[in-house]
C-alpha cells in the first residue's frame, strides 16, 4: 500500500522544519507551515467561535476572546461566512414574491437540489447525473437499499463492519427484517483481529471471496466514524463485484475530507451527509449516489412525485415517467434554505480542489501525530515513564485514514474531554474510548494543530490530578 | 350532514349584511365583516408581497406599491414575519458556538424537532407522543407505509381514490411492487360518478365494506388538492377498521385548514407537509402521526439512529432500543433551520385555535361563493346569458369543503390566469381544469376576496377578448 515514490507527510515536515533549521516541535514551525499554505486564505471564509462564547470555558485559562481551537468538522463543521447570506437571500424571496420563488431567482425552489448537485458530483468523484441532493442520510441509505438490497433465498445477507455507525447498523437490520429474513442469519458484522482496532483490508476481501455468493450487499463505510481509517473502496467494489454483490458505502466522513472517485471506483451506490466536512450546519441536506450503470434500472424503489421528469410532473395524470439516474430517486419537493447552505459551502470548496486539500490534510494530521508521539509517548521499555500519555488508534499510514485522528488515553476520558474543553478546545468524545480530533483543511491551521497539543498537556496533566484526588 | 342547528355561513353573511343596511356585494360591506374579525391582527404577523414585485404584473392594470391579492396558501403560505429571526437565531448560534448548538440555545438541535411536535400535535388534534416532525411527506408516507402496508395474499389492496395526488398515487404503487403485487390488481382507486366531481362518502364507505376484506389499507387525503373536497375522515375510518384494514390520511391540504382530531377518530396513521397553510416556506418539514395504540408496535420499520431512545442512542453499542411512538419513526437527526420556521408558524396558530380559524374561514370562503354566484354565474334557462362564467366544482356544504374553491371557467384557463397574474392576484392552476382559490383565514381578509372577485371579473373580460382576438 505505501507507494516508494511518495514521500512520507511526516518526512516532508522534518524535511522542511531542517530547512528552515527550525525543530517541529516548536510555534514558529507552525507559524511558517501556515505561511507557506496555499490554502491559509480559506480559515477566513469560516465563522470561528470565540472562547467566551463556548459554555464551559475558563477565564482563568484561556483568553475569552481568542478564537477557539476548533478540530470538530469530523461532527459539526464551521459555518461558511456566505451561509447566512444565502439564506436569507431565499427568506427574502420568499416575503417578497411568495409561491411565484418556485421558478424565480438565483435558486429556484423547484430546482434547489439541482442547483447544487453539480457542485456535490465534482466533490465526490460522480458524473452531474449519478447525484441526488435529497433528505437525511440514513433516510438515503433507505431509499437506495429498497433497490440495492433485494434478498433471495440463496442470496440474503449483508456485509459491513461490526463497528458500523449505529444508524447503518439499524437500517440494514431493519431493512433485513422487512424482507423477512433475520438480522442473526443474514448480518454479517465483520470484527478487527482480537487485538486491533483496524479492520485489514485483506480479512475485508477475504471475507467476500469466502462468503461473496451469500452477500446480496456489501456496505462500508468510506471512512469509520470511529477509528478514522480509509476502507479501500475500489478494491471492495472490485471484490464485492466478483462475486455478483452490490457495493455501497456511507460517505458520512468521507466527503469534503478525501478524494474519492465513485464513478471510476464503479461504486453502485453511495449516501451522505453535509454538516461534517461540507460545513452546512446541523440536519443538513445529505446526497445520494448511484452509478450511471444504474442509470435506466428497473429495481424496486420508494417513489415519489419529485423522482417524475420534470417536464411532465404537473401533469398531474399520476402515470409515472421516472427520471432517469439519481433524479429518479428523488421523493418529496426539496427544501431551499438546506441546499442554500450547501450552496455556499460547494461554493468554497469549488475554489479550491480535492486532491489540493488532501494535500495540506496529509500534513496537518501527520503534524498533529508527530506532536502527539514526541510529546505524550505510551511508555516503553525503552521510554518508561509515568506521565499521562495518548494514543493513536487511528491507521499510522496516511492513505489509509483522513484528516481525523482518534486517540485513547491514559487518564480518564472524560477528564481529559472536560479539561480540553475549559481550554476552548472543541472536539468529541465517541464512547466507549476515544477522542476524535479532525483538523479540517479548508479552516484548520497548523498553528492550531499546535496550540491543541499544548492544551492536550496541560489537560492530561489537570486531568491526571483530578482522577488522583477524586480517587481520595 | 347538513346540522340543522348551525345556521350556514351564506345565511349568516346575508344576516349581517342586512343588519348593517348594506348589500353583500359592496366593498363597504368586506370592510365592516374586516371590522367585526377577531382575528384581523393575525394579518400583520405575515409578510404580503406587493404588485411591484411579482414576476407578471401590469402597472397600467394596477397599483405597484399595494400588497397583492395572495390566496395561494394551498400551495404556498406567506411568510411569517417572525420565521426569519427564528432562522437566523440557528444560524447566528452555529457560528457562534459550533457544535455546541446540539444542546444549547432555546432550539438545541438535537431536539429541534422536539420543539415543534408539541404544537404541532395541537394543530392535527393529536397527543403529543403521536407526532414527530421529520423529512418530508412523501418520505414519511413511506415509512408509515412500511409499517400499514403489509400485504398477504388476501389482503393486498390499498384503497386510493383515483385522483389522489400523483406523490401518494406513485408511493402506493411503489410499494406495491416492492412486495411483489401488481398495481393492477392492488391499487383500488375510487372514481367519482359519472359527471360528478366530489367523490360521494356513501359510495367511499360501500366500497370499504364490499371490498374491505382484501384491503390491506385505506389512504385518502384529509382535502382533496385539486376540488377541495374534506372527505370524512372519522366515518372512513370507522368503515375501515370494521373491515380490518388500517386507515392513514395525507394532511396536505387539511393541516393548518380545518379542525382534525387524529387521535378521537381513532386515525392509524397519518403524514402532512406545513408549506401550506403551515407557512414554513417551500420544502418546509413534514409531519407524521401514528396513533398513540400503536406506539409499542412491533411493525416492520425503515429505522434509524434517531428512533432510538435519546438516553441511550449515544452509547453507539448498535443495540437498537426504538423510542416510543412516532418519535421511533425518526430516522436522521433533524434540520434545525426548517424547524426554525415551523417555530416561527406554529407560535402564531398557537394564539387562536383551530376552530376559531375555521369559523372565519368557513364565512370568508362562503363569502366568495356567494359573490362568484352573484356575479359571474353560470347561464341557466331562467338566466341565460352569454358573459364568461365561473364554476365552482368544490364541494356546496361549507362542512365538507375547507377554505379552497377550485373554479372552472368558460374562458380559456391559462387566459384567466394570465389576467389575474398581470393584476397581482397570486393563485394556482391545476391542470386540468381549475383554478385553485384558498383564502387563507390567518392572513387574508374580506377585503382580499371582494377584490378577488372584481379582479377576476376584468380578467374574465380580458381573457374573453382575447381568446376571440387570438380566434381570428
Ligand atoms: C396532497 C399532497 N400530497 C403530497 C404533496 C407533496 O409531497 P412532498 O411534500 O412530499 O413533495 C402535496 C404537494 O402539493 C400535496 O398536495
Ligand atoms: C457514518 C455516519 N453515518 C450516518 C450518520 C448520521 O446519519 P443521519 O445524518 O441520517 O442522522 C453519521 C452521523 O454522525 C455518521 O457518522
Amino acid at each position: 500500500k505505501y507507494d516508494a515514490t511518495s514521500t512520507l507527510p511526516s518526512t516532508k515536515l522534518k524535511a522542511r522544519a531542517n530547512e528552515l533549521g527550525l525543530s517541529f516541535t516548536g510555534l514558529e514551525f507552525a507559524k511558517r507551515m501556515d505561511d507557506d499554505d496555499p490554502l491559509q486564505h480559506f480559515r477566513n471564509k469560516f465563522i470561528y467561535p470565540l472562547n467566551e462564547d463556548l459554555p464551559s470555558f475558563d477565564p482563568s485559562l484561556i483568553r475569552g476572546d481568542d478564537e477557539c481551537v476548533y478540530l470538530c468538522g469530523n461532527s459539526l463543521g464551521l459555518q461558511p461566512k456566505e451561509a447566512k447570506q444565502c439564506v436569507n437571500r431565499e427568506l427574502d424571496k420568499w416575503g417578497k414574491i411568495g409561491l411565484h420563488g418556485h421558478f424565480k431567482g438565483e435558486m429556484p425552489w423547484a430546482f434547489a437540489d439541482e442547483c447544487v448537485d453539480e457542485l456535490s458530483a465534482k466533490v465526490v468523484g460522480a458524473k452531474r447525473e449519478e447525484v441526488a441532493i435529497m433528505n437525511g442520510l440514513t433516510v438515503n441509505l433507505h431509499l437506495l437499499l429498497v433497490s440495492f438490497y433485494r434478498p433471495t433465498a440463496k442470496r440474503h445477507k449483508v456485509l459491513l463492519e461490526s463497528r458500523a455507525f449505529p444508524s447503518d447498523h439499524y437500517a440494514i437490520e431493519s431493512q433485513i427484517r422487512l424482507h423477512g429474513y433475520d438480522p442473526a442469519t443474514s448480518m454479517v458484522c465483520l470484527e478487527p483481529r482480537e487485538g486491533e482496532h483496524i479492520l485489514r483490508t485483506e480479512d475485508i476481501l477475504a471475507r467476500i471471496a469466502s462468503e461473496g455468493d451469500e452477500i446480496a450487499c456489501v456496505l462500508f463505510s468510506g471512512i469509520q466514524y470511529y477509528t478514522g481509517q480509509v476502507f479501500d473502496m475500489p478494491a471492495i467494489t472490485k471484490a464485492g463485484h466478483e462475486k455478483g454483490c452490490y457495493v455501497g458505502f456511507d460517505l458520512a466522513h468521507a466527503v469534503g475530507n478525501i478524494e474519492l472517485q465513485l464513478h471510476d471506483w464503479d461504486v453502485d451506490f453511495a449516501c451522505w451527509c453535509t454538516y461534517k466536512y461540507l460545513n452546512t450546519g446541523a440536519g443538513g441536506i445529505a446526497g445520494a449516489f448511484i452509478h450511471k450503470k444504474h442509470a435506466k434500472n428497473d429495481f424496486p424503489k420508494l417513489s415519489g412525485w419529485w423522482g417524475h421528469k420534470m417536464d411532465t410532473r404537473f401533469n398531474m395524470d399520476n402515470k409515472m415517467d421516472l427520471a432517469n439516474g439519481a433524479h429518479g430517486y428523488r421523493v418529496s419537493n426539496p427544501p431551499p434554505l438546506l441546499c442554500a447552505t450547501l450552496e455556499a459551502s460547494l461554493k468554497v470548496f469549488n475554489e479550491t480542489s480535492m486532491s489540493a486539500l488532501r494535500e495540506k490534510s496529509k500534513l496537518l494530521t501527520a503534524y498533529l501525530e508527530m506532536l502527539l508521539d514526541e510529546h505524550y509517548p505510551r511508555p516503553t521499555p525503552a521510554n518508561p515513564h509515568s506521565r499521562p500519555y495518548a494514543e493513536v488508534i487511528s491507521p499510522r499510514d496516511p492513505d489509509q485514514r483522513g484528516c481525523q485522528l482518534s486517540i485513547m488515553f491514559s487518564v480518564s476520558l472524560k477528564n481529559v474531554y472536560t479539561e480540553l474543553e475549559k481550554r476552548g478546545v472543541v472536539c468529541d468524545v465517541r464512547k466507549p474510548y476515544v477522542i476524535r480530533i479532525a483538523p479540517a483543511p479548508l479552516y484548520n491551521s497548523f498553528k492550531d494543530v499546535h496550540r491543541f497539543v499544548q492544551l492536550l498537556g496541560d489537560s492530561l496533566v489537570a486531568a491526571h490530578v483530578n482522577s488522583t484526588t477524586e480517587g481520595v
